[in-house]
């Protein structure tokens, strides 16, 4: 039989790669060639030079989202470069294409200094309509998002972002099936990259810049969160911490507890993984609160295999995997953030429209269990759905 | 009745642009998803991290062109800027799409300093199999190309050299109508520019670097050539040369003529205009030798309109309009560039293989005539043809 491995590779050489570019208008005689090229191409050119704003209307700058990495950090193979990380952004093109209607474009590039990344963005901005941040390492990823912030169309880091609604989202259900009020959860987060800082983030509802986090009031947000680095809970005023981490640390832990999962999470109701295997030990869940809620995020290989948590006591276990229950997969946030950002003219992703996401992709299961707590990618219609719930939640037309 | 200009904004508001990307996998369920995605994918990117050039093989960077401009010179509108340069940009993708079977994705970027668009090509260069620069203004396009000669992927600056195989092919046969030997042609060259300058350099079979060029032995090339500037001919010594001025004015003018082509003209057998509307005289025609050739570039507005050059004189006359006879397109040429190096694993377009597809695009037409010096590019299997009759005459599989 046949691996996933031969037959993924098999599949990519078949096709060379998985995107193609194609024509959206005929070129089958002179007439033709005259309005897509010249002569007629330059009535056009000439109508967005006087109103660049026609771009959006006129060219693929209106529905084309950029995929861009510098291939430093790639989902569980790491800093493997631009070209090994190709393969992952035209999935992503792919998936954006099939679940959200945009055309996505991927590009690998050679470099991996930060301002370097953040002058190529902008300068390739004027091709798209948005763009996706995707496998940069942190801090870098902070960094370079931050800064561009002001492009004019959004800038939108995936692993960070699009993992924090998807893992929120499913979080949010968790807690009906436990049967505790989300504000009152006390959640511990293992790992402190992109994706661990950027979930914590969310659960506190919390705005970050550079050192400096704050609360958004009126939003919902856990009672309190843990994060833990290699050197363990991260807590305001320990050593050892970046920027990023001590920003978080400022917002966190209000009990300054320090130490590894073992000792520090006693008592708390949830841990989430965003690290790597084996940094989730049975002891760890076995210090938990009642009915612990245990997510295990890493790729391919969890922090725990969801048997040992629940033989450990876990009430609740969710992976990224498609084998086993409970997958919990940003394909369920990302594709629906670049339709409501096309669909509402935004040229940001504030942490608004993301908490809405959460609240509308929870919504889409009333009745979460054990074994489901959230949809999957082929839910009917999932991305037209959440474009709706997010637009009416937030009044936007 | 709807004018062009009408017509081809409808249909770009119609589609938003020309291009999409599409899928060529499919995605309708979980497997597929794991072989476009997660877990699978990781399987290429492990393999392409092993072995780099397997990236050709296995994604879009085997077959897909990258079009790049500043839009610092657009055909006939100047500086006009990446938003507004991309309608044409999408037309050039779309035309490589169409004719040479090659995806192509346009890339417009924010930036005119010729060290940041070096920077960005290298930078984006994985996921490409070929780079188009496009619409970049003279001189920097000399410097940009010529820097990226060692990028390891074909760097090709179409409004150079596109243009020159597709004039040097129709002037091939063009000789032919007035019958005279294309080894003792002179020929005019109105425009120093980025077309007019490459377009001396093959008829002079030159390469040139900075401020050197050297004639190619052994290939075809013209007795002499005189390029002008708006300042009148170029000639070894003028003043108000830049060194890509400079070098052609090196090889070429040998009896160091001097004022404008009424004057410097005289007895030539051919002009060219890659200038601008006026620049070619009936006057200019009238110093000229028997039966000249004037070739008219210009667009949408030529040096000189065919009917005023046919009565000075002209006794072929070619455009760069699709609505007079003899329309000298570089459509015919840098399709089958990109596919030619396709096919062939090149990693540069040397003059060699520039004069081959000229002599192969010539050839295509074995009895010119004063209305028909070039095919047309709906001629059948255009493309496929010019690439078999270049790999046979350079001897490459």
């Amino acid at each position: 039989m046949i691996s996933l491995s031969e037959e993924t590779i098999e599949l990519h050489k078949k096709h060379g790669g998985k995107l193609g570019v194609t024509a959206k208008v005929s070129l089958s005689n002179s007439h033709d060639l005259s309005l897509a090229y010249t002569p007629g191409v330059s009535a056009v050119s000439k109508a967005i030079a006087q109103d660049k704003s026609l771009a959006r209307k006129l060219t693929i700058n209106g529905h084309t989202v950029a995929i861009i990495s510098d291939g430093s950090a790639v989902l569980g193979l790491g800093n493997i470069g631009p070209e090994a990380a190709l393969p992952v952004m035209e999935g992503k093109a792919l998936l954006i294409k099939e679940f959200a209607g945009l055309d996505a474009f991927p590009l690998v590039i050679n470099t991996q200094k930060p301002e370097e990344i953040i002058q190529f963005v902008r300068q390739v901005a004027p091709s798209f309509s948005a763009v996706n941040l995707e496998d940069i390492g942190a801090p870098n990823c902070f960094l370079i998002e931050e800064a561009l912030q002001d492009l004019g169309i959004p800038v939108f880091h995936d692993d960070q972002h699009g993992t924090a609604v998807a893992v929120t989202a499913a979080l949010t259900n968790a807690t009906k099936v436990i049967e505790k009020p989300y504000e009152q959860l006390r959640v511990g987060i293992v790992g402190a990259g992109a994706a661990g800082l950027a979930v914590s983030k969310m659960l506190l509802a919390a705005d970050c810049k550079d050192e400096h986090c704050n609360i958004i009031k009126g939003l919902p947000h856990v009672a309190d969160v843990i994060v833990f680095d290699s050197s363990g809970a991260l807590y305001a005023g320990r050593d050892g911490m970046n920027v990023y981490k001590q920003a978080i640390a400022g917002i966190s832990n209000h009990e300054r507890r320090s130490g590894k999962p073992e000792e520090a999470l006693k008592d708390f109701d949830v841990v989430i993984g965003l690290s790597g295997p084996g940094t989730i030990t049975a002891e760890a869940i076995g210090v938990m609160a009642d009915r612990p809620v245990v997510f295990a995020m890493a790729n391919p290989d969890p922090e725990i295999m969801p048997d040992d948590a629940l033989a450990a006591g876990a009430y609740v276990v969710a992976t990224g995997r498609s084998d086993f229950p409970n997958q919990i997969n940003n394909i369920l946030a990302f594709p629906a953030v670049f339709k409501i950002a096309h669909e509402f003219g935004l040229k940001t992703i504030t942490t608004e429209v993301k908490i809405a996401l959460v609240r509308a992709l929870a919504s889409l299961l009333p009745n979460p269990t054990r074994e489901e707590i959230v949809v999957s990618p082929f839910y009917p219609n999932l991305v037209e759905t959440l474009v709706e719930k997010v637009g009416k939640e937030l009044g936007l037309k």
